[in-house]
């Protein structure tokens, strides 16, 4: 028997799980990993809880559960896959079905043939070509390299201010990380918000926390220089002329896919730079298989090619091409819903499925979303609040779910991903039998509270107006009539204080003469939450007024400024 | 325009929510709560952890979250509600359409009218006819009285020995609630498990837990009599005559519906002694509606009607009926998939859908059920480990899932509830889109891990065994070859000392030498959580062996003793 020969081209999260599960799938095929990197198997989402001081032990991002670094040695002996780390594949030879790989160490090179060739290259930085951007101090936060260096910054504590050049994922992730060992950061973000996974009204309550946190941010700045002094930097010039003081800049700007081998050897690449595959994994050369961060693969939600670098996805795209190169093609690969997650300080922001900005730019139409704020378990237990927006389409499908706070949101987004998975409609959504006990959640948790409050909004019973609609209108000189309907301690304790007047809802019923007496005037009602909001409107229609609106999220969802 | 009159006999989760509802609907509705407890509105699941002393403000079990008690007042301000608490329903007069109640403080009589009529009666504790049942000392933890009494208890410090008779939800909250005040507990449970949601496997870890707590567990006992000195309980007799010492019993071997009222009303009942309903909710009487413990609801397994007494299923009845009562029967409760969780001490426990036990109990073929351990995250953001039992049935649909462990429960049951509700497949689940970060989850997270094990197992990769089926086979005296895939330190660590040779995987294909010559003997691997156990399988199969298991789980799912 002649033993299937593997090649795989990269190590880390795709590479690394193809070649396992090929490994299980066949024990005698002769399985060749190559990785660039000095490490294999790294867990790179983990490099910003390291740097921040999270863990200490730089050897866990390289750990079995076992505590075995997944060294060649590793690879060796559990796996029987050889693994050559420090090795660059510098062609690829389709025809003759080789690999041409040198030895970063000693410039040896080697040919290596193949039956079956994986690509799992990954991504690479976008470094754009600013002024200055080769100064010692700029750096990105993507290798292991990066990461050691700037847990040397954090652990040296010389450095007093830094600059994170990018708001996504990332740079969220590493503005928490310098900021937990006492240094300055600054936020440069070219568009109008941080994480572009959310829409702008619940990225500003993120951005909020992350300033309460002593994080500087700046959304809607370019950066136009880097300034240095003796190759270092000393600073950053924005495209408004601003500087910028800081040691060090980190660039996180996003990622692309790191096709070039893929397309040197001819292989079809996608509009955004990535290696196309079909459902199998598998390029335009039925021999070639690829996955991770250097592929385009499906949106599950337009049914369009994205580029989606996730740690989980290569995960299980690697499995996928793990499978089909020892079987065939076997087994499929679904795509995303674009499910996402990060963490910021005590705060945690996440998202599945579209969002309105998504919705809006791909033209959709017909959807309705609606923002909710309550509580992810009861006051006894420690409740902590939750904003969410819930998107459904006409069908009154969901698909799309976006939570931030200081509570579950995991457990929420979970939640949602599952439901846009298994299309379910608002209707299957309000009577969702979800785990419940005080310590987990309230009697009606966030998520089927939040599908109530859509109901009620497709129903017409609650007509909402967004934080954002509100604010312009009275950015714009509009007066509408605007009924906080909480009590008194509550608005001693916290207000926004843009003209409002306070009724408690159980005092509205008595109070109604001091409402306009033309029934058709613009009323808008919130209280915390809006709960109360949604009675008052409740008690104001059945009264006859007509023109009665509901903020949605009421004060937990506003993302300006309070007067108290 | 004539009012709408409603009365809703019963003012505790369901009937509350009922009335709350319809308020919401109908401005000028005359609706009445009548209600027997002094309270109105309680958090009754809360109560444990009032009694734990996890807080200390009693008022929070009866508050809104802006900290306003919802008594009668509030109901009448707020709601414009009249809550008549301390107010019994003596009967109902279906033809007349009224219901005659008396108030307990003062022993006056009243009738009220209705147009429709809301039962939420809720439910009552079984109070078996033990001997000394009466004995002071003997309490429920179902209403606020109960909760007041055994607070002051823990506060006093005086009792030292408690026994709780019952090993459900309530009875294993209880045991965290007392035990935390220092009193030593014991459980006398019936069945042989605590927390009938799990299978015996699953339960049996919880049950090790607890121990681990200082609690003290009697599984498989009866009780025969309690003892008293004076009026006070001095300790319970259990049916194999065994004596323990006790100055307080709680009694929590579950509740059966209050529907006395309804069934002398001549309202159909089911068997399990529930107001039986439809999908609108509504009973027999098409002016009568009722929700929460006192009826019986539609198991969306089963399709059969099942007495689920859980709080978060009364507010969504309740809110259904609210609706229907106004508009007429608009909307439908589609029924529970026996959701359900419970926190004890530092562990959580939950299931969803349906168990091995309870599909065998219902002459359920073709199910096939692995258990699956692994991390809820990576090591170096604090990993607890879970234990999962997934189970599909014969088209690989998800119709059940078990979760136990000190990780993050409640989302992996969350996830799988959405999962069985969205009909979900196997082949769905194995590239399902959850999120992930550090934080929050290992990047394939430990629901999809478990799916993949499942799907391992299906297609005849991984051919399971359960720690049960070992314990028996080495119970029945059987030498099964068990080998333990660790590495030296983890087996200094812990082991099982079952006769397992150890071999750490990546020395097993240099040490096939020392297996069993005969290759069709039964061989048995295993390691912490059974993936190396998995890998061992893989690698003998491909050189021979025929008769390979792995113990699913591995040692976290074993709940025998130990060795080390």
């Amino acid at each position: 028997m002649v033993s299937t020969k593997i090649v795989v081209i990269g190590g880390s999260a795709a590479g690394a799980k193809a070649a396992a599960k090929a490994r299980r799938l066949d024990e005698f095929a002769e399985i060749t990993i190559v990785q660039k990197a000095p490490d294999l198997s790294m867990a790179s989402c983990g490099y910003p809880y390291y740097v921040g001081g999270v863990f200490n032990d730089r050897s866990q991002l390289l750990c079995t559960p076992a505590g075995v670094v997944r060294d060649a040695t590793f690879f060796h002996k559990a796996k029987a896959i050889t693994a050559l780390a420090q090795t660059e594949v510098t062609s690829i030879n389709r025809s003759k079905k080789q690999v041409s790989c040198r030895n970063l160490l000693n410039g040896e090179e080697k040919i290596l043939e193949y039956d079956k060739l994986i690509i799992a290259t990954g991504a690479k930085p976008n470094m754009p070509p600013i002024p200055g951007i080769n100064l010692e101090g700029i750096t990105t936060l993507l290798t292991m390299a990066d990461t050691d260096y700037l847990r040397k910054i954090c652990d040296d504590k010389k450095v007093k201010n830094a600059v994170v050049i990018g708001g996504g994922l990332i740079g969220v992730e590493t503005v928490e990380a310098l900021q937990l060992s006492g240094i300055q950061v600054t936020v440069v973000e070219m568009l109008d918000q941080v994480l572009t996974f959310l829409d702008w009204d619940l990225a500003k309550l993120v951005e909020n926390h992350m300033k309460s946190k002593g994080a500087r941010l700046l959304t809607g700045k370019g950066v136009k220089e880097f300034i240095g002094q003796d190759g270092k930097l000393t600073g950053v010039k924005l495209a408004d002329g601003d500087m910028i003081n800081c040691e060090v800049a980190v660039m996180a700007i996003g990622v692309r896919p790191n096709a070039d081998l893929a397309k040197e050897a001819g292989l079809d690449i996608g509009k955004f730079g990535g290696i196309t595959v079909n459902s199998y994994m598998q390029t335009s050369d039925a021999d070639i298989y690829a996955a991770g961060d250097c592929v385009e693969i499906t949106s599950r939600i337009s049914g369009q090619p994205v580029f989606v670098p996730m740690g989980d996805l290569a995960n299980l795209e690697g499995r996928v091409v793990g499978e089909n190169v020892i079987l065939g093609n076997t087994v499929t690969f679904p795509g995303t819903i674009h499910t996402g997650i990060c963490k910021i300080f005590d705060y945690t922001a996440g998202s599945t499925g579209i969002s309105v900005k998504a919705a809006e730019r791909s033209g959709l139409t017909g959807y309705t979303a609606v923002v909710n704020a309550s509580p992810d378990k009861p006051g006894f237990m420690g409740a902590k609040i939750l904003i969410s927006k819930m998107i459904v389409d006409k069908n009154q499908r969901l698909i799309g779910y976006q939570c931030v706070g200081l509570g579950d949101v995991s457990k929420q987004i979970a939640t949602a991903a599952m439901a846009i998975q298994g299309k379910l409609t608002v209707e299957d959504l309000i009577n969702c039998d979800l785990p419940y006990a005080p310590p987990f959640s309230l009697a009606i948790d966030h998520f089927i509270a939040t599908a109530h409050v859509m109901q009620n909004k497709l129903k017409g019973r609650m007509t909402g107006i967004s934080v954002q609609e509100v604010w312009d209108k009275l950015d714009r000189g509009e007066k509408p009539f605007l009924i906080d309907g909480r009590n008194s301690n509550e608005y001693e304790e916290m207000h926004l204080g843009i003209g409002e007047l306070l009724i408690p809802i159980g005092a509205l019923r008595s109070r109604l003469s001091e409402l306009p007496a033309n029934k058709d005037t613009e009323i808008i009602c919130f209280c915390k939450i809006s709960l109360r909001g949604y009675e008052a409107e409740c008690i104001l229609r059945a009264h006859g007024y007509t023109n009665i609106y509901v903020m949605e999220g009421g004060i937990m969802a506003w993302p300006y400024p309070r007067k108290k």
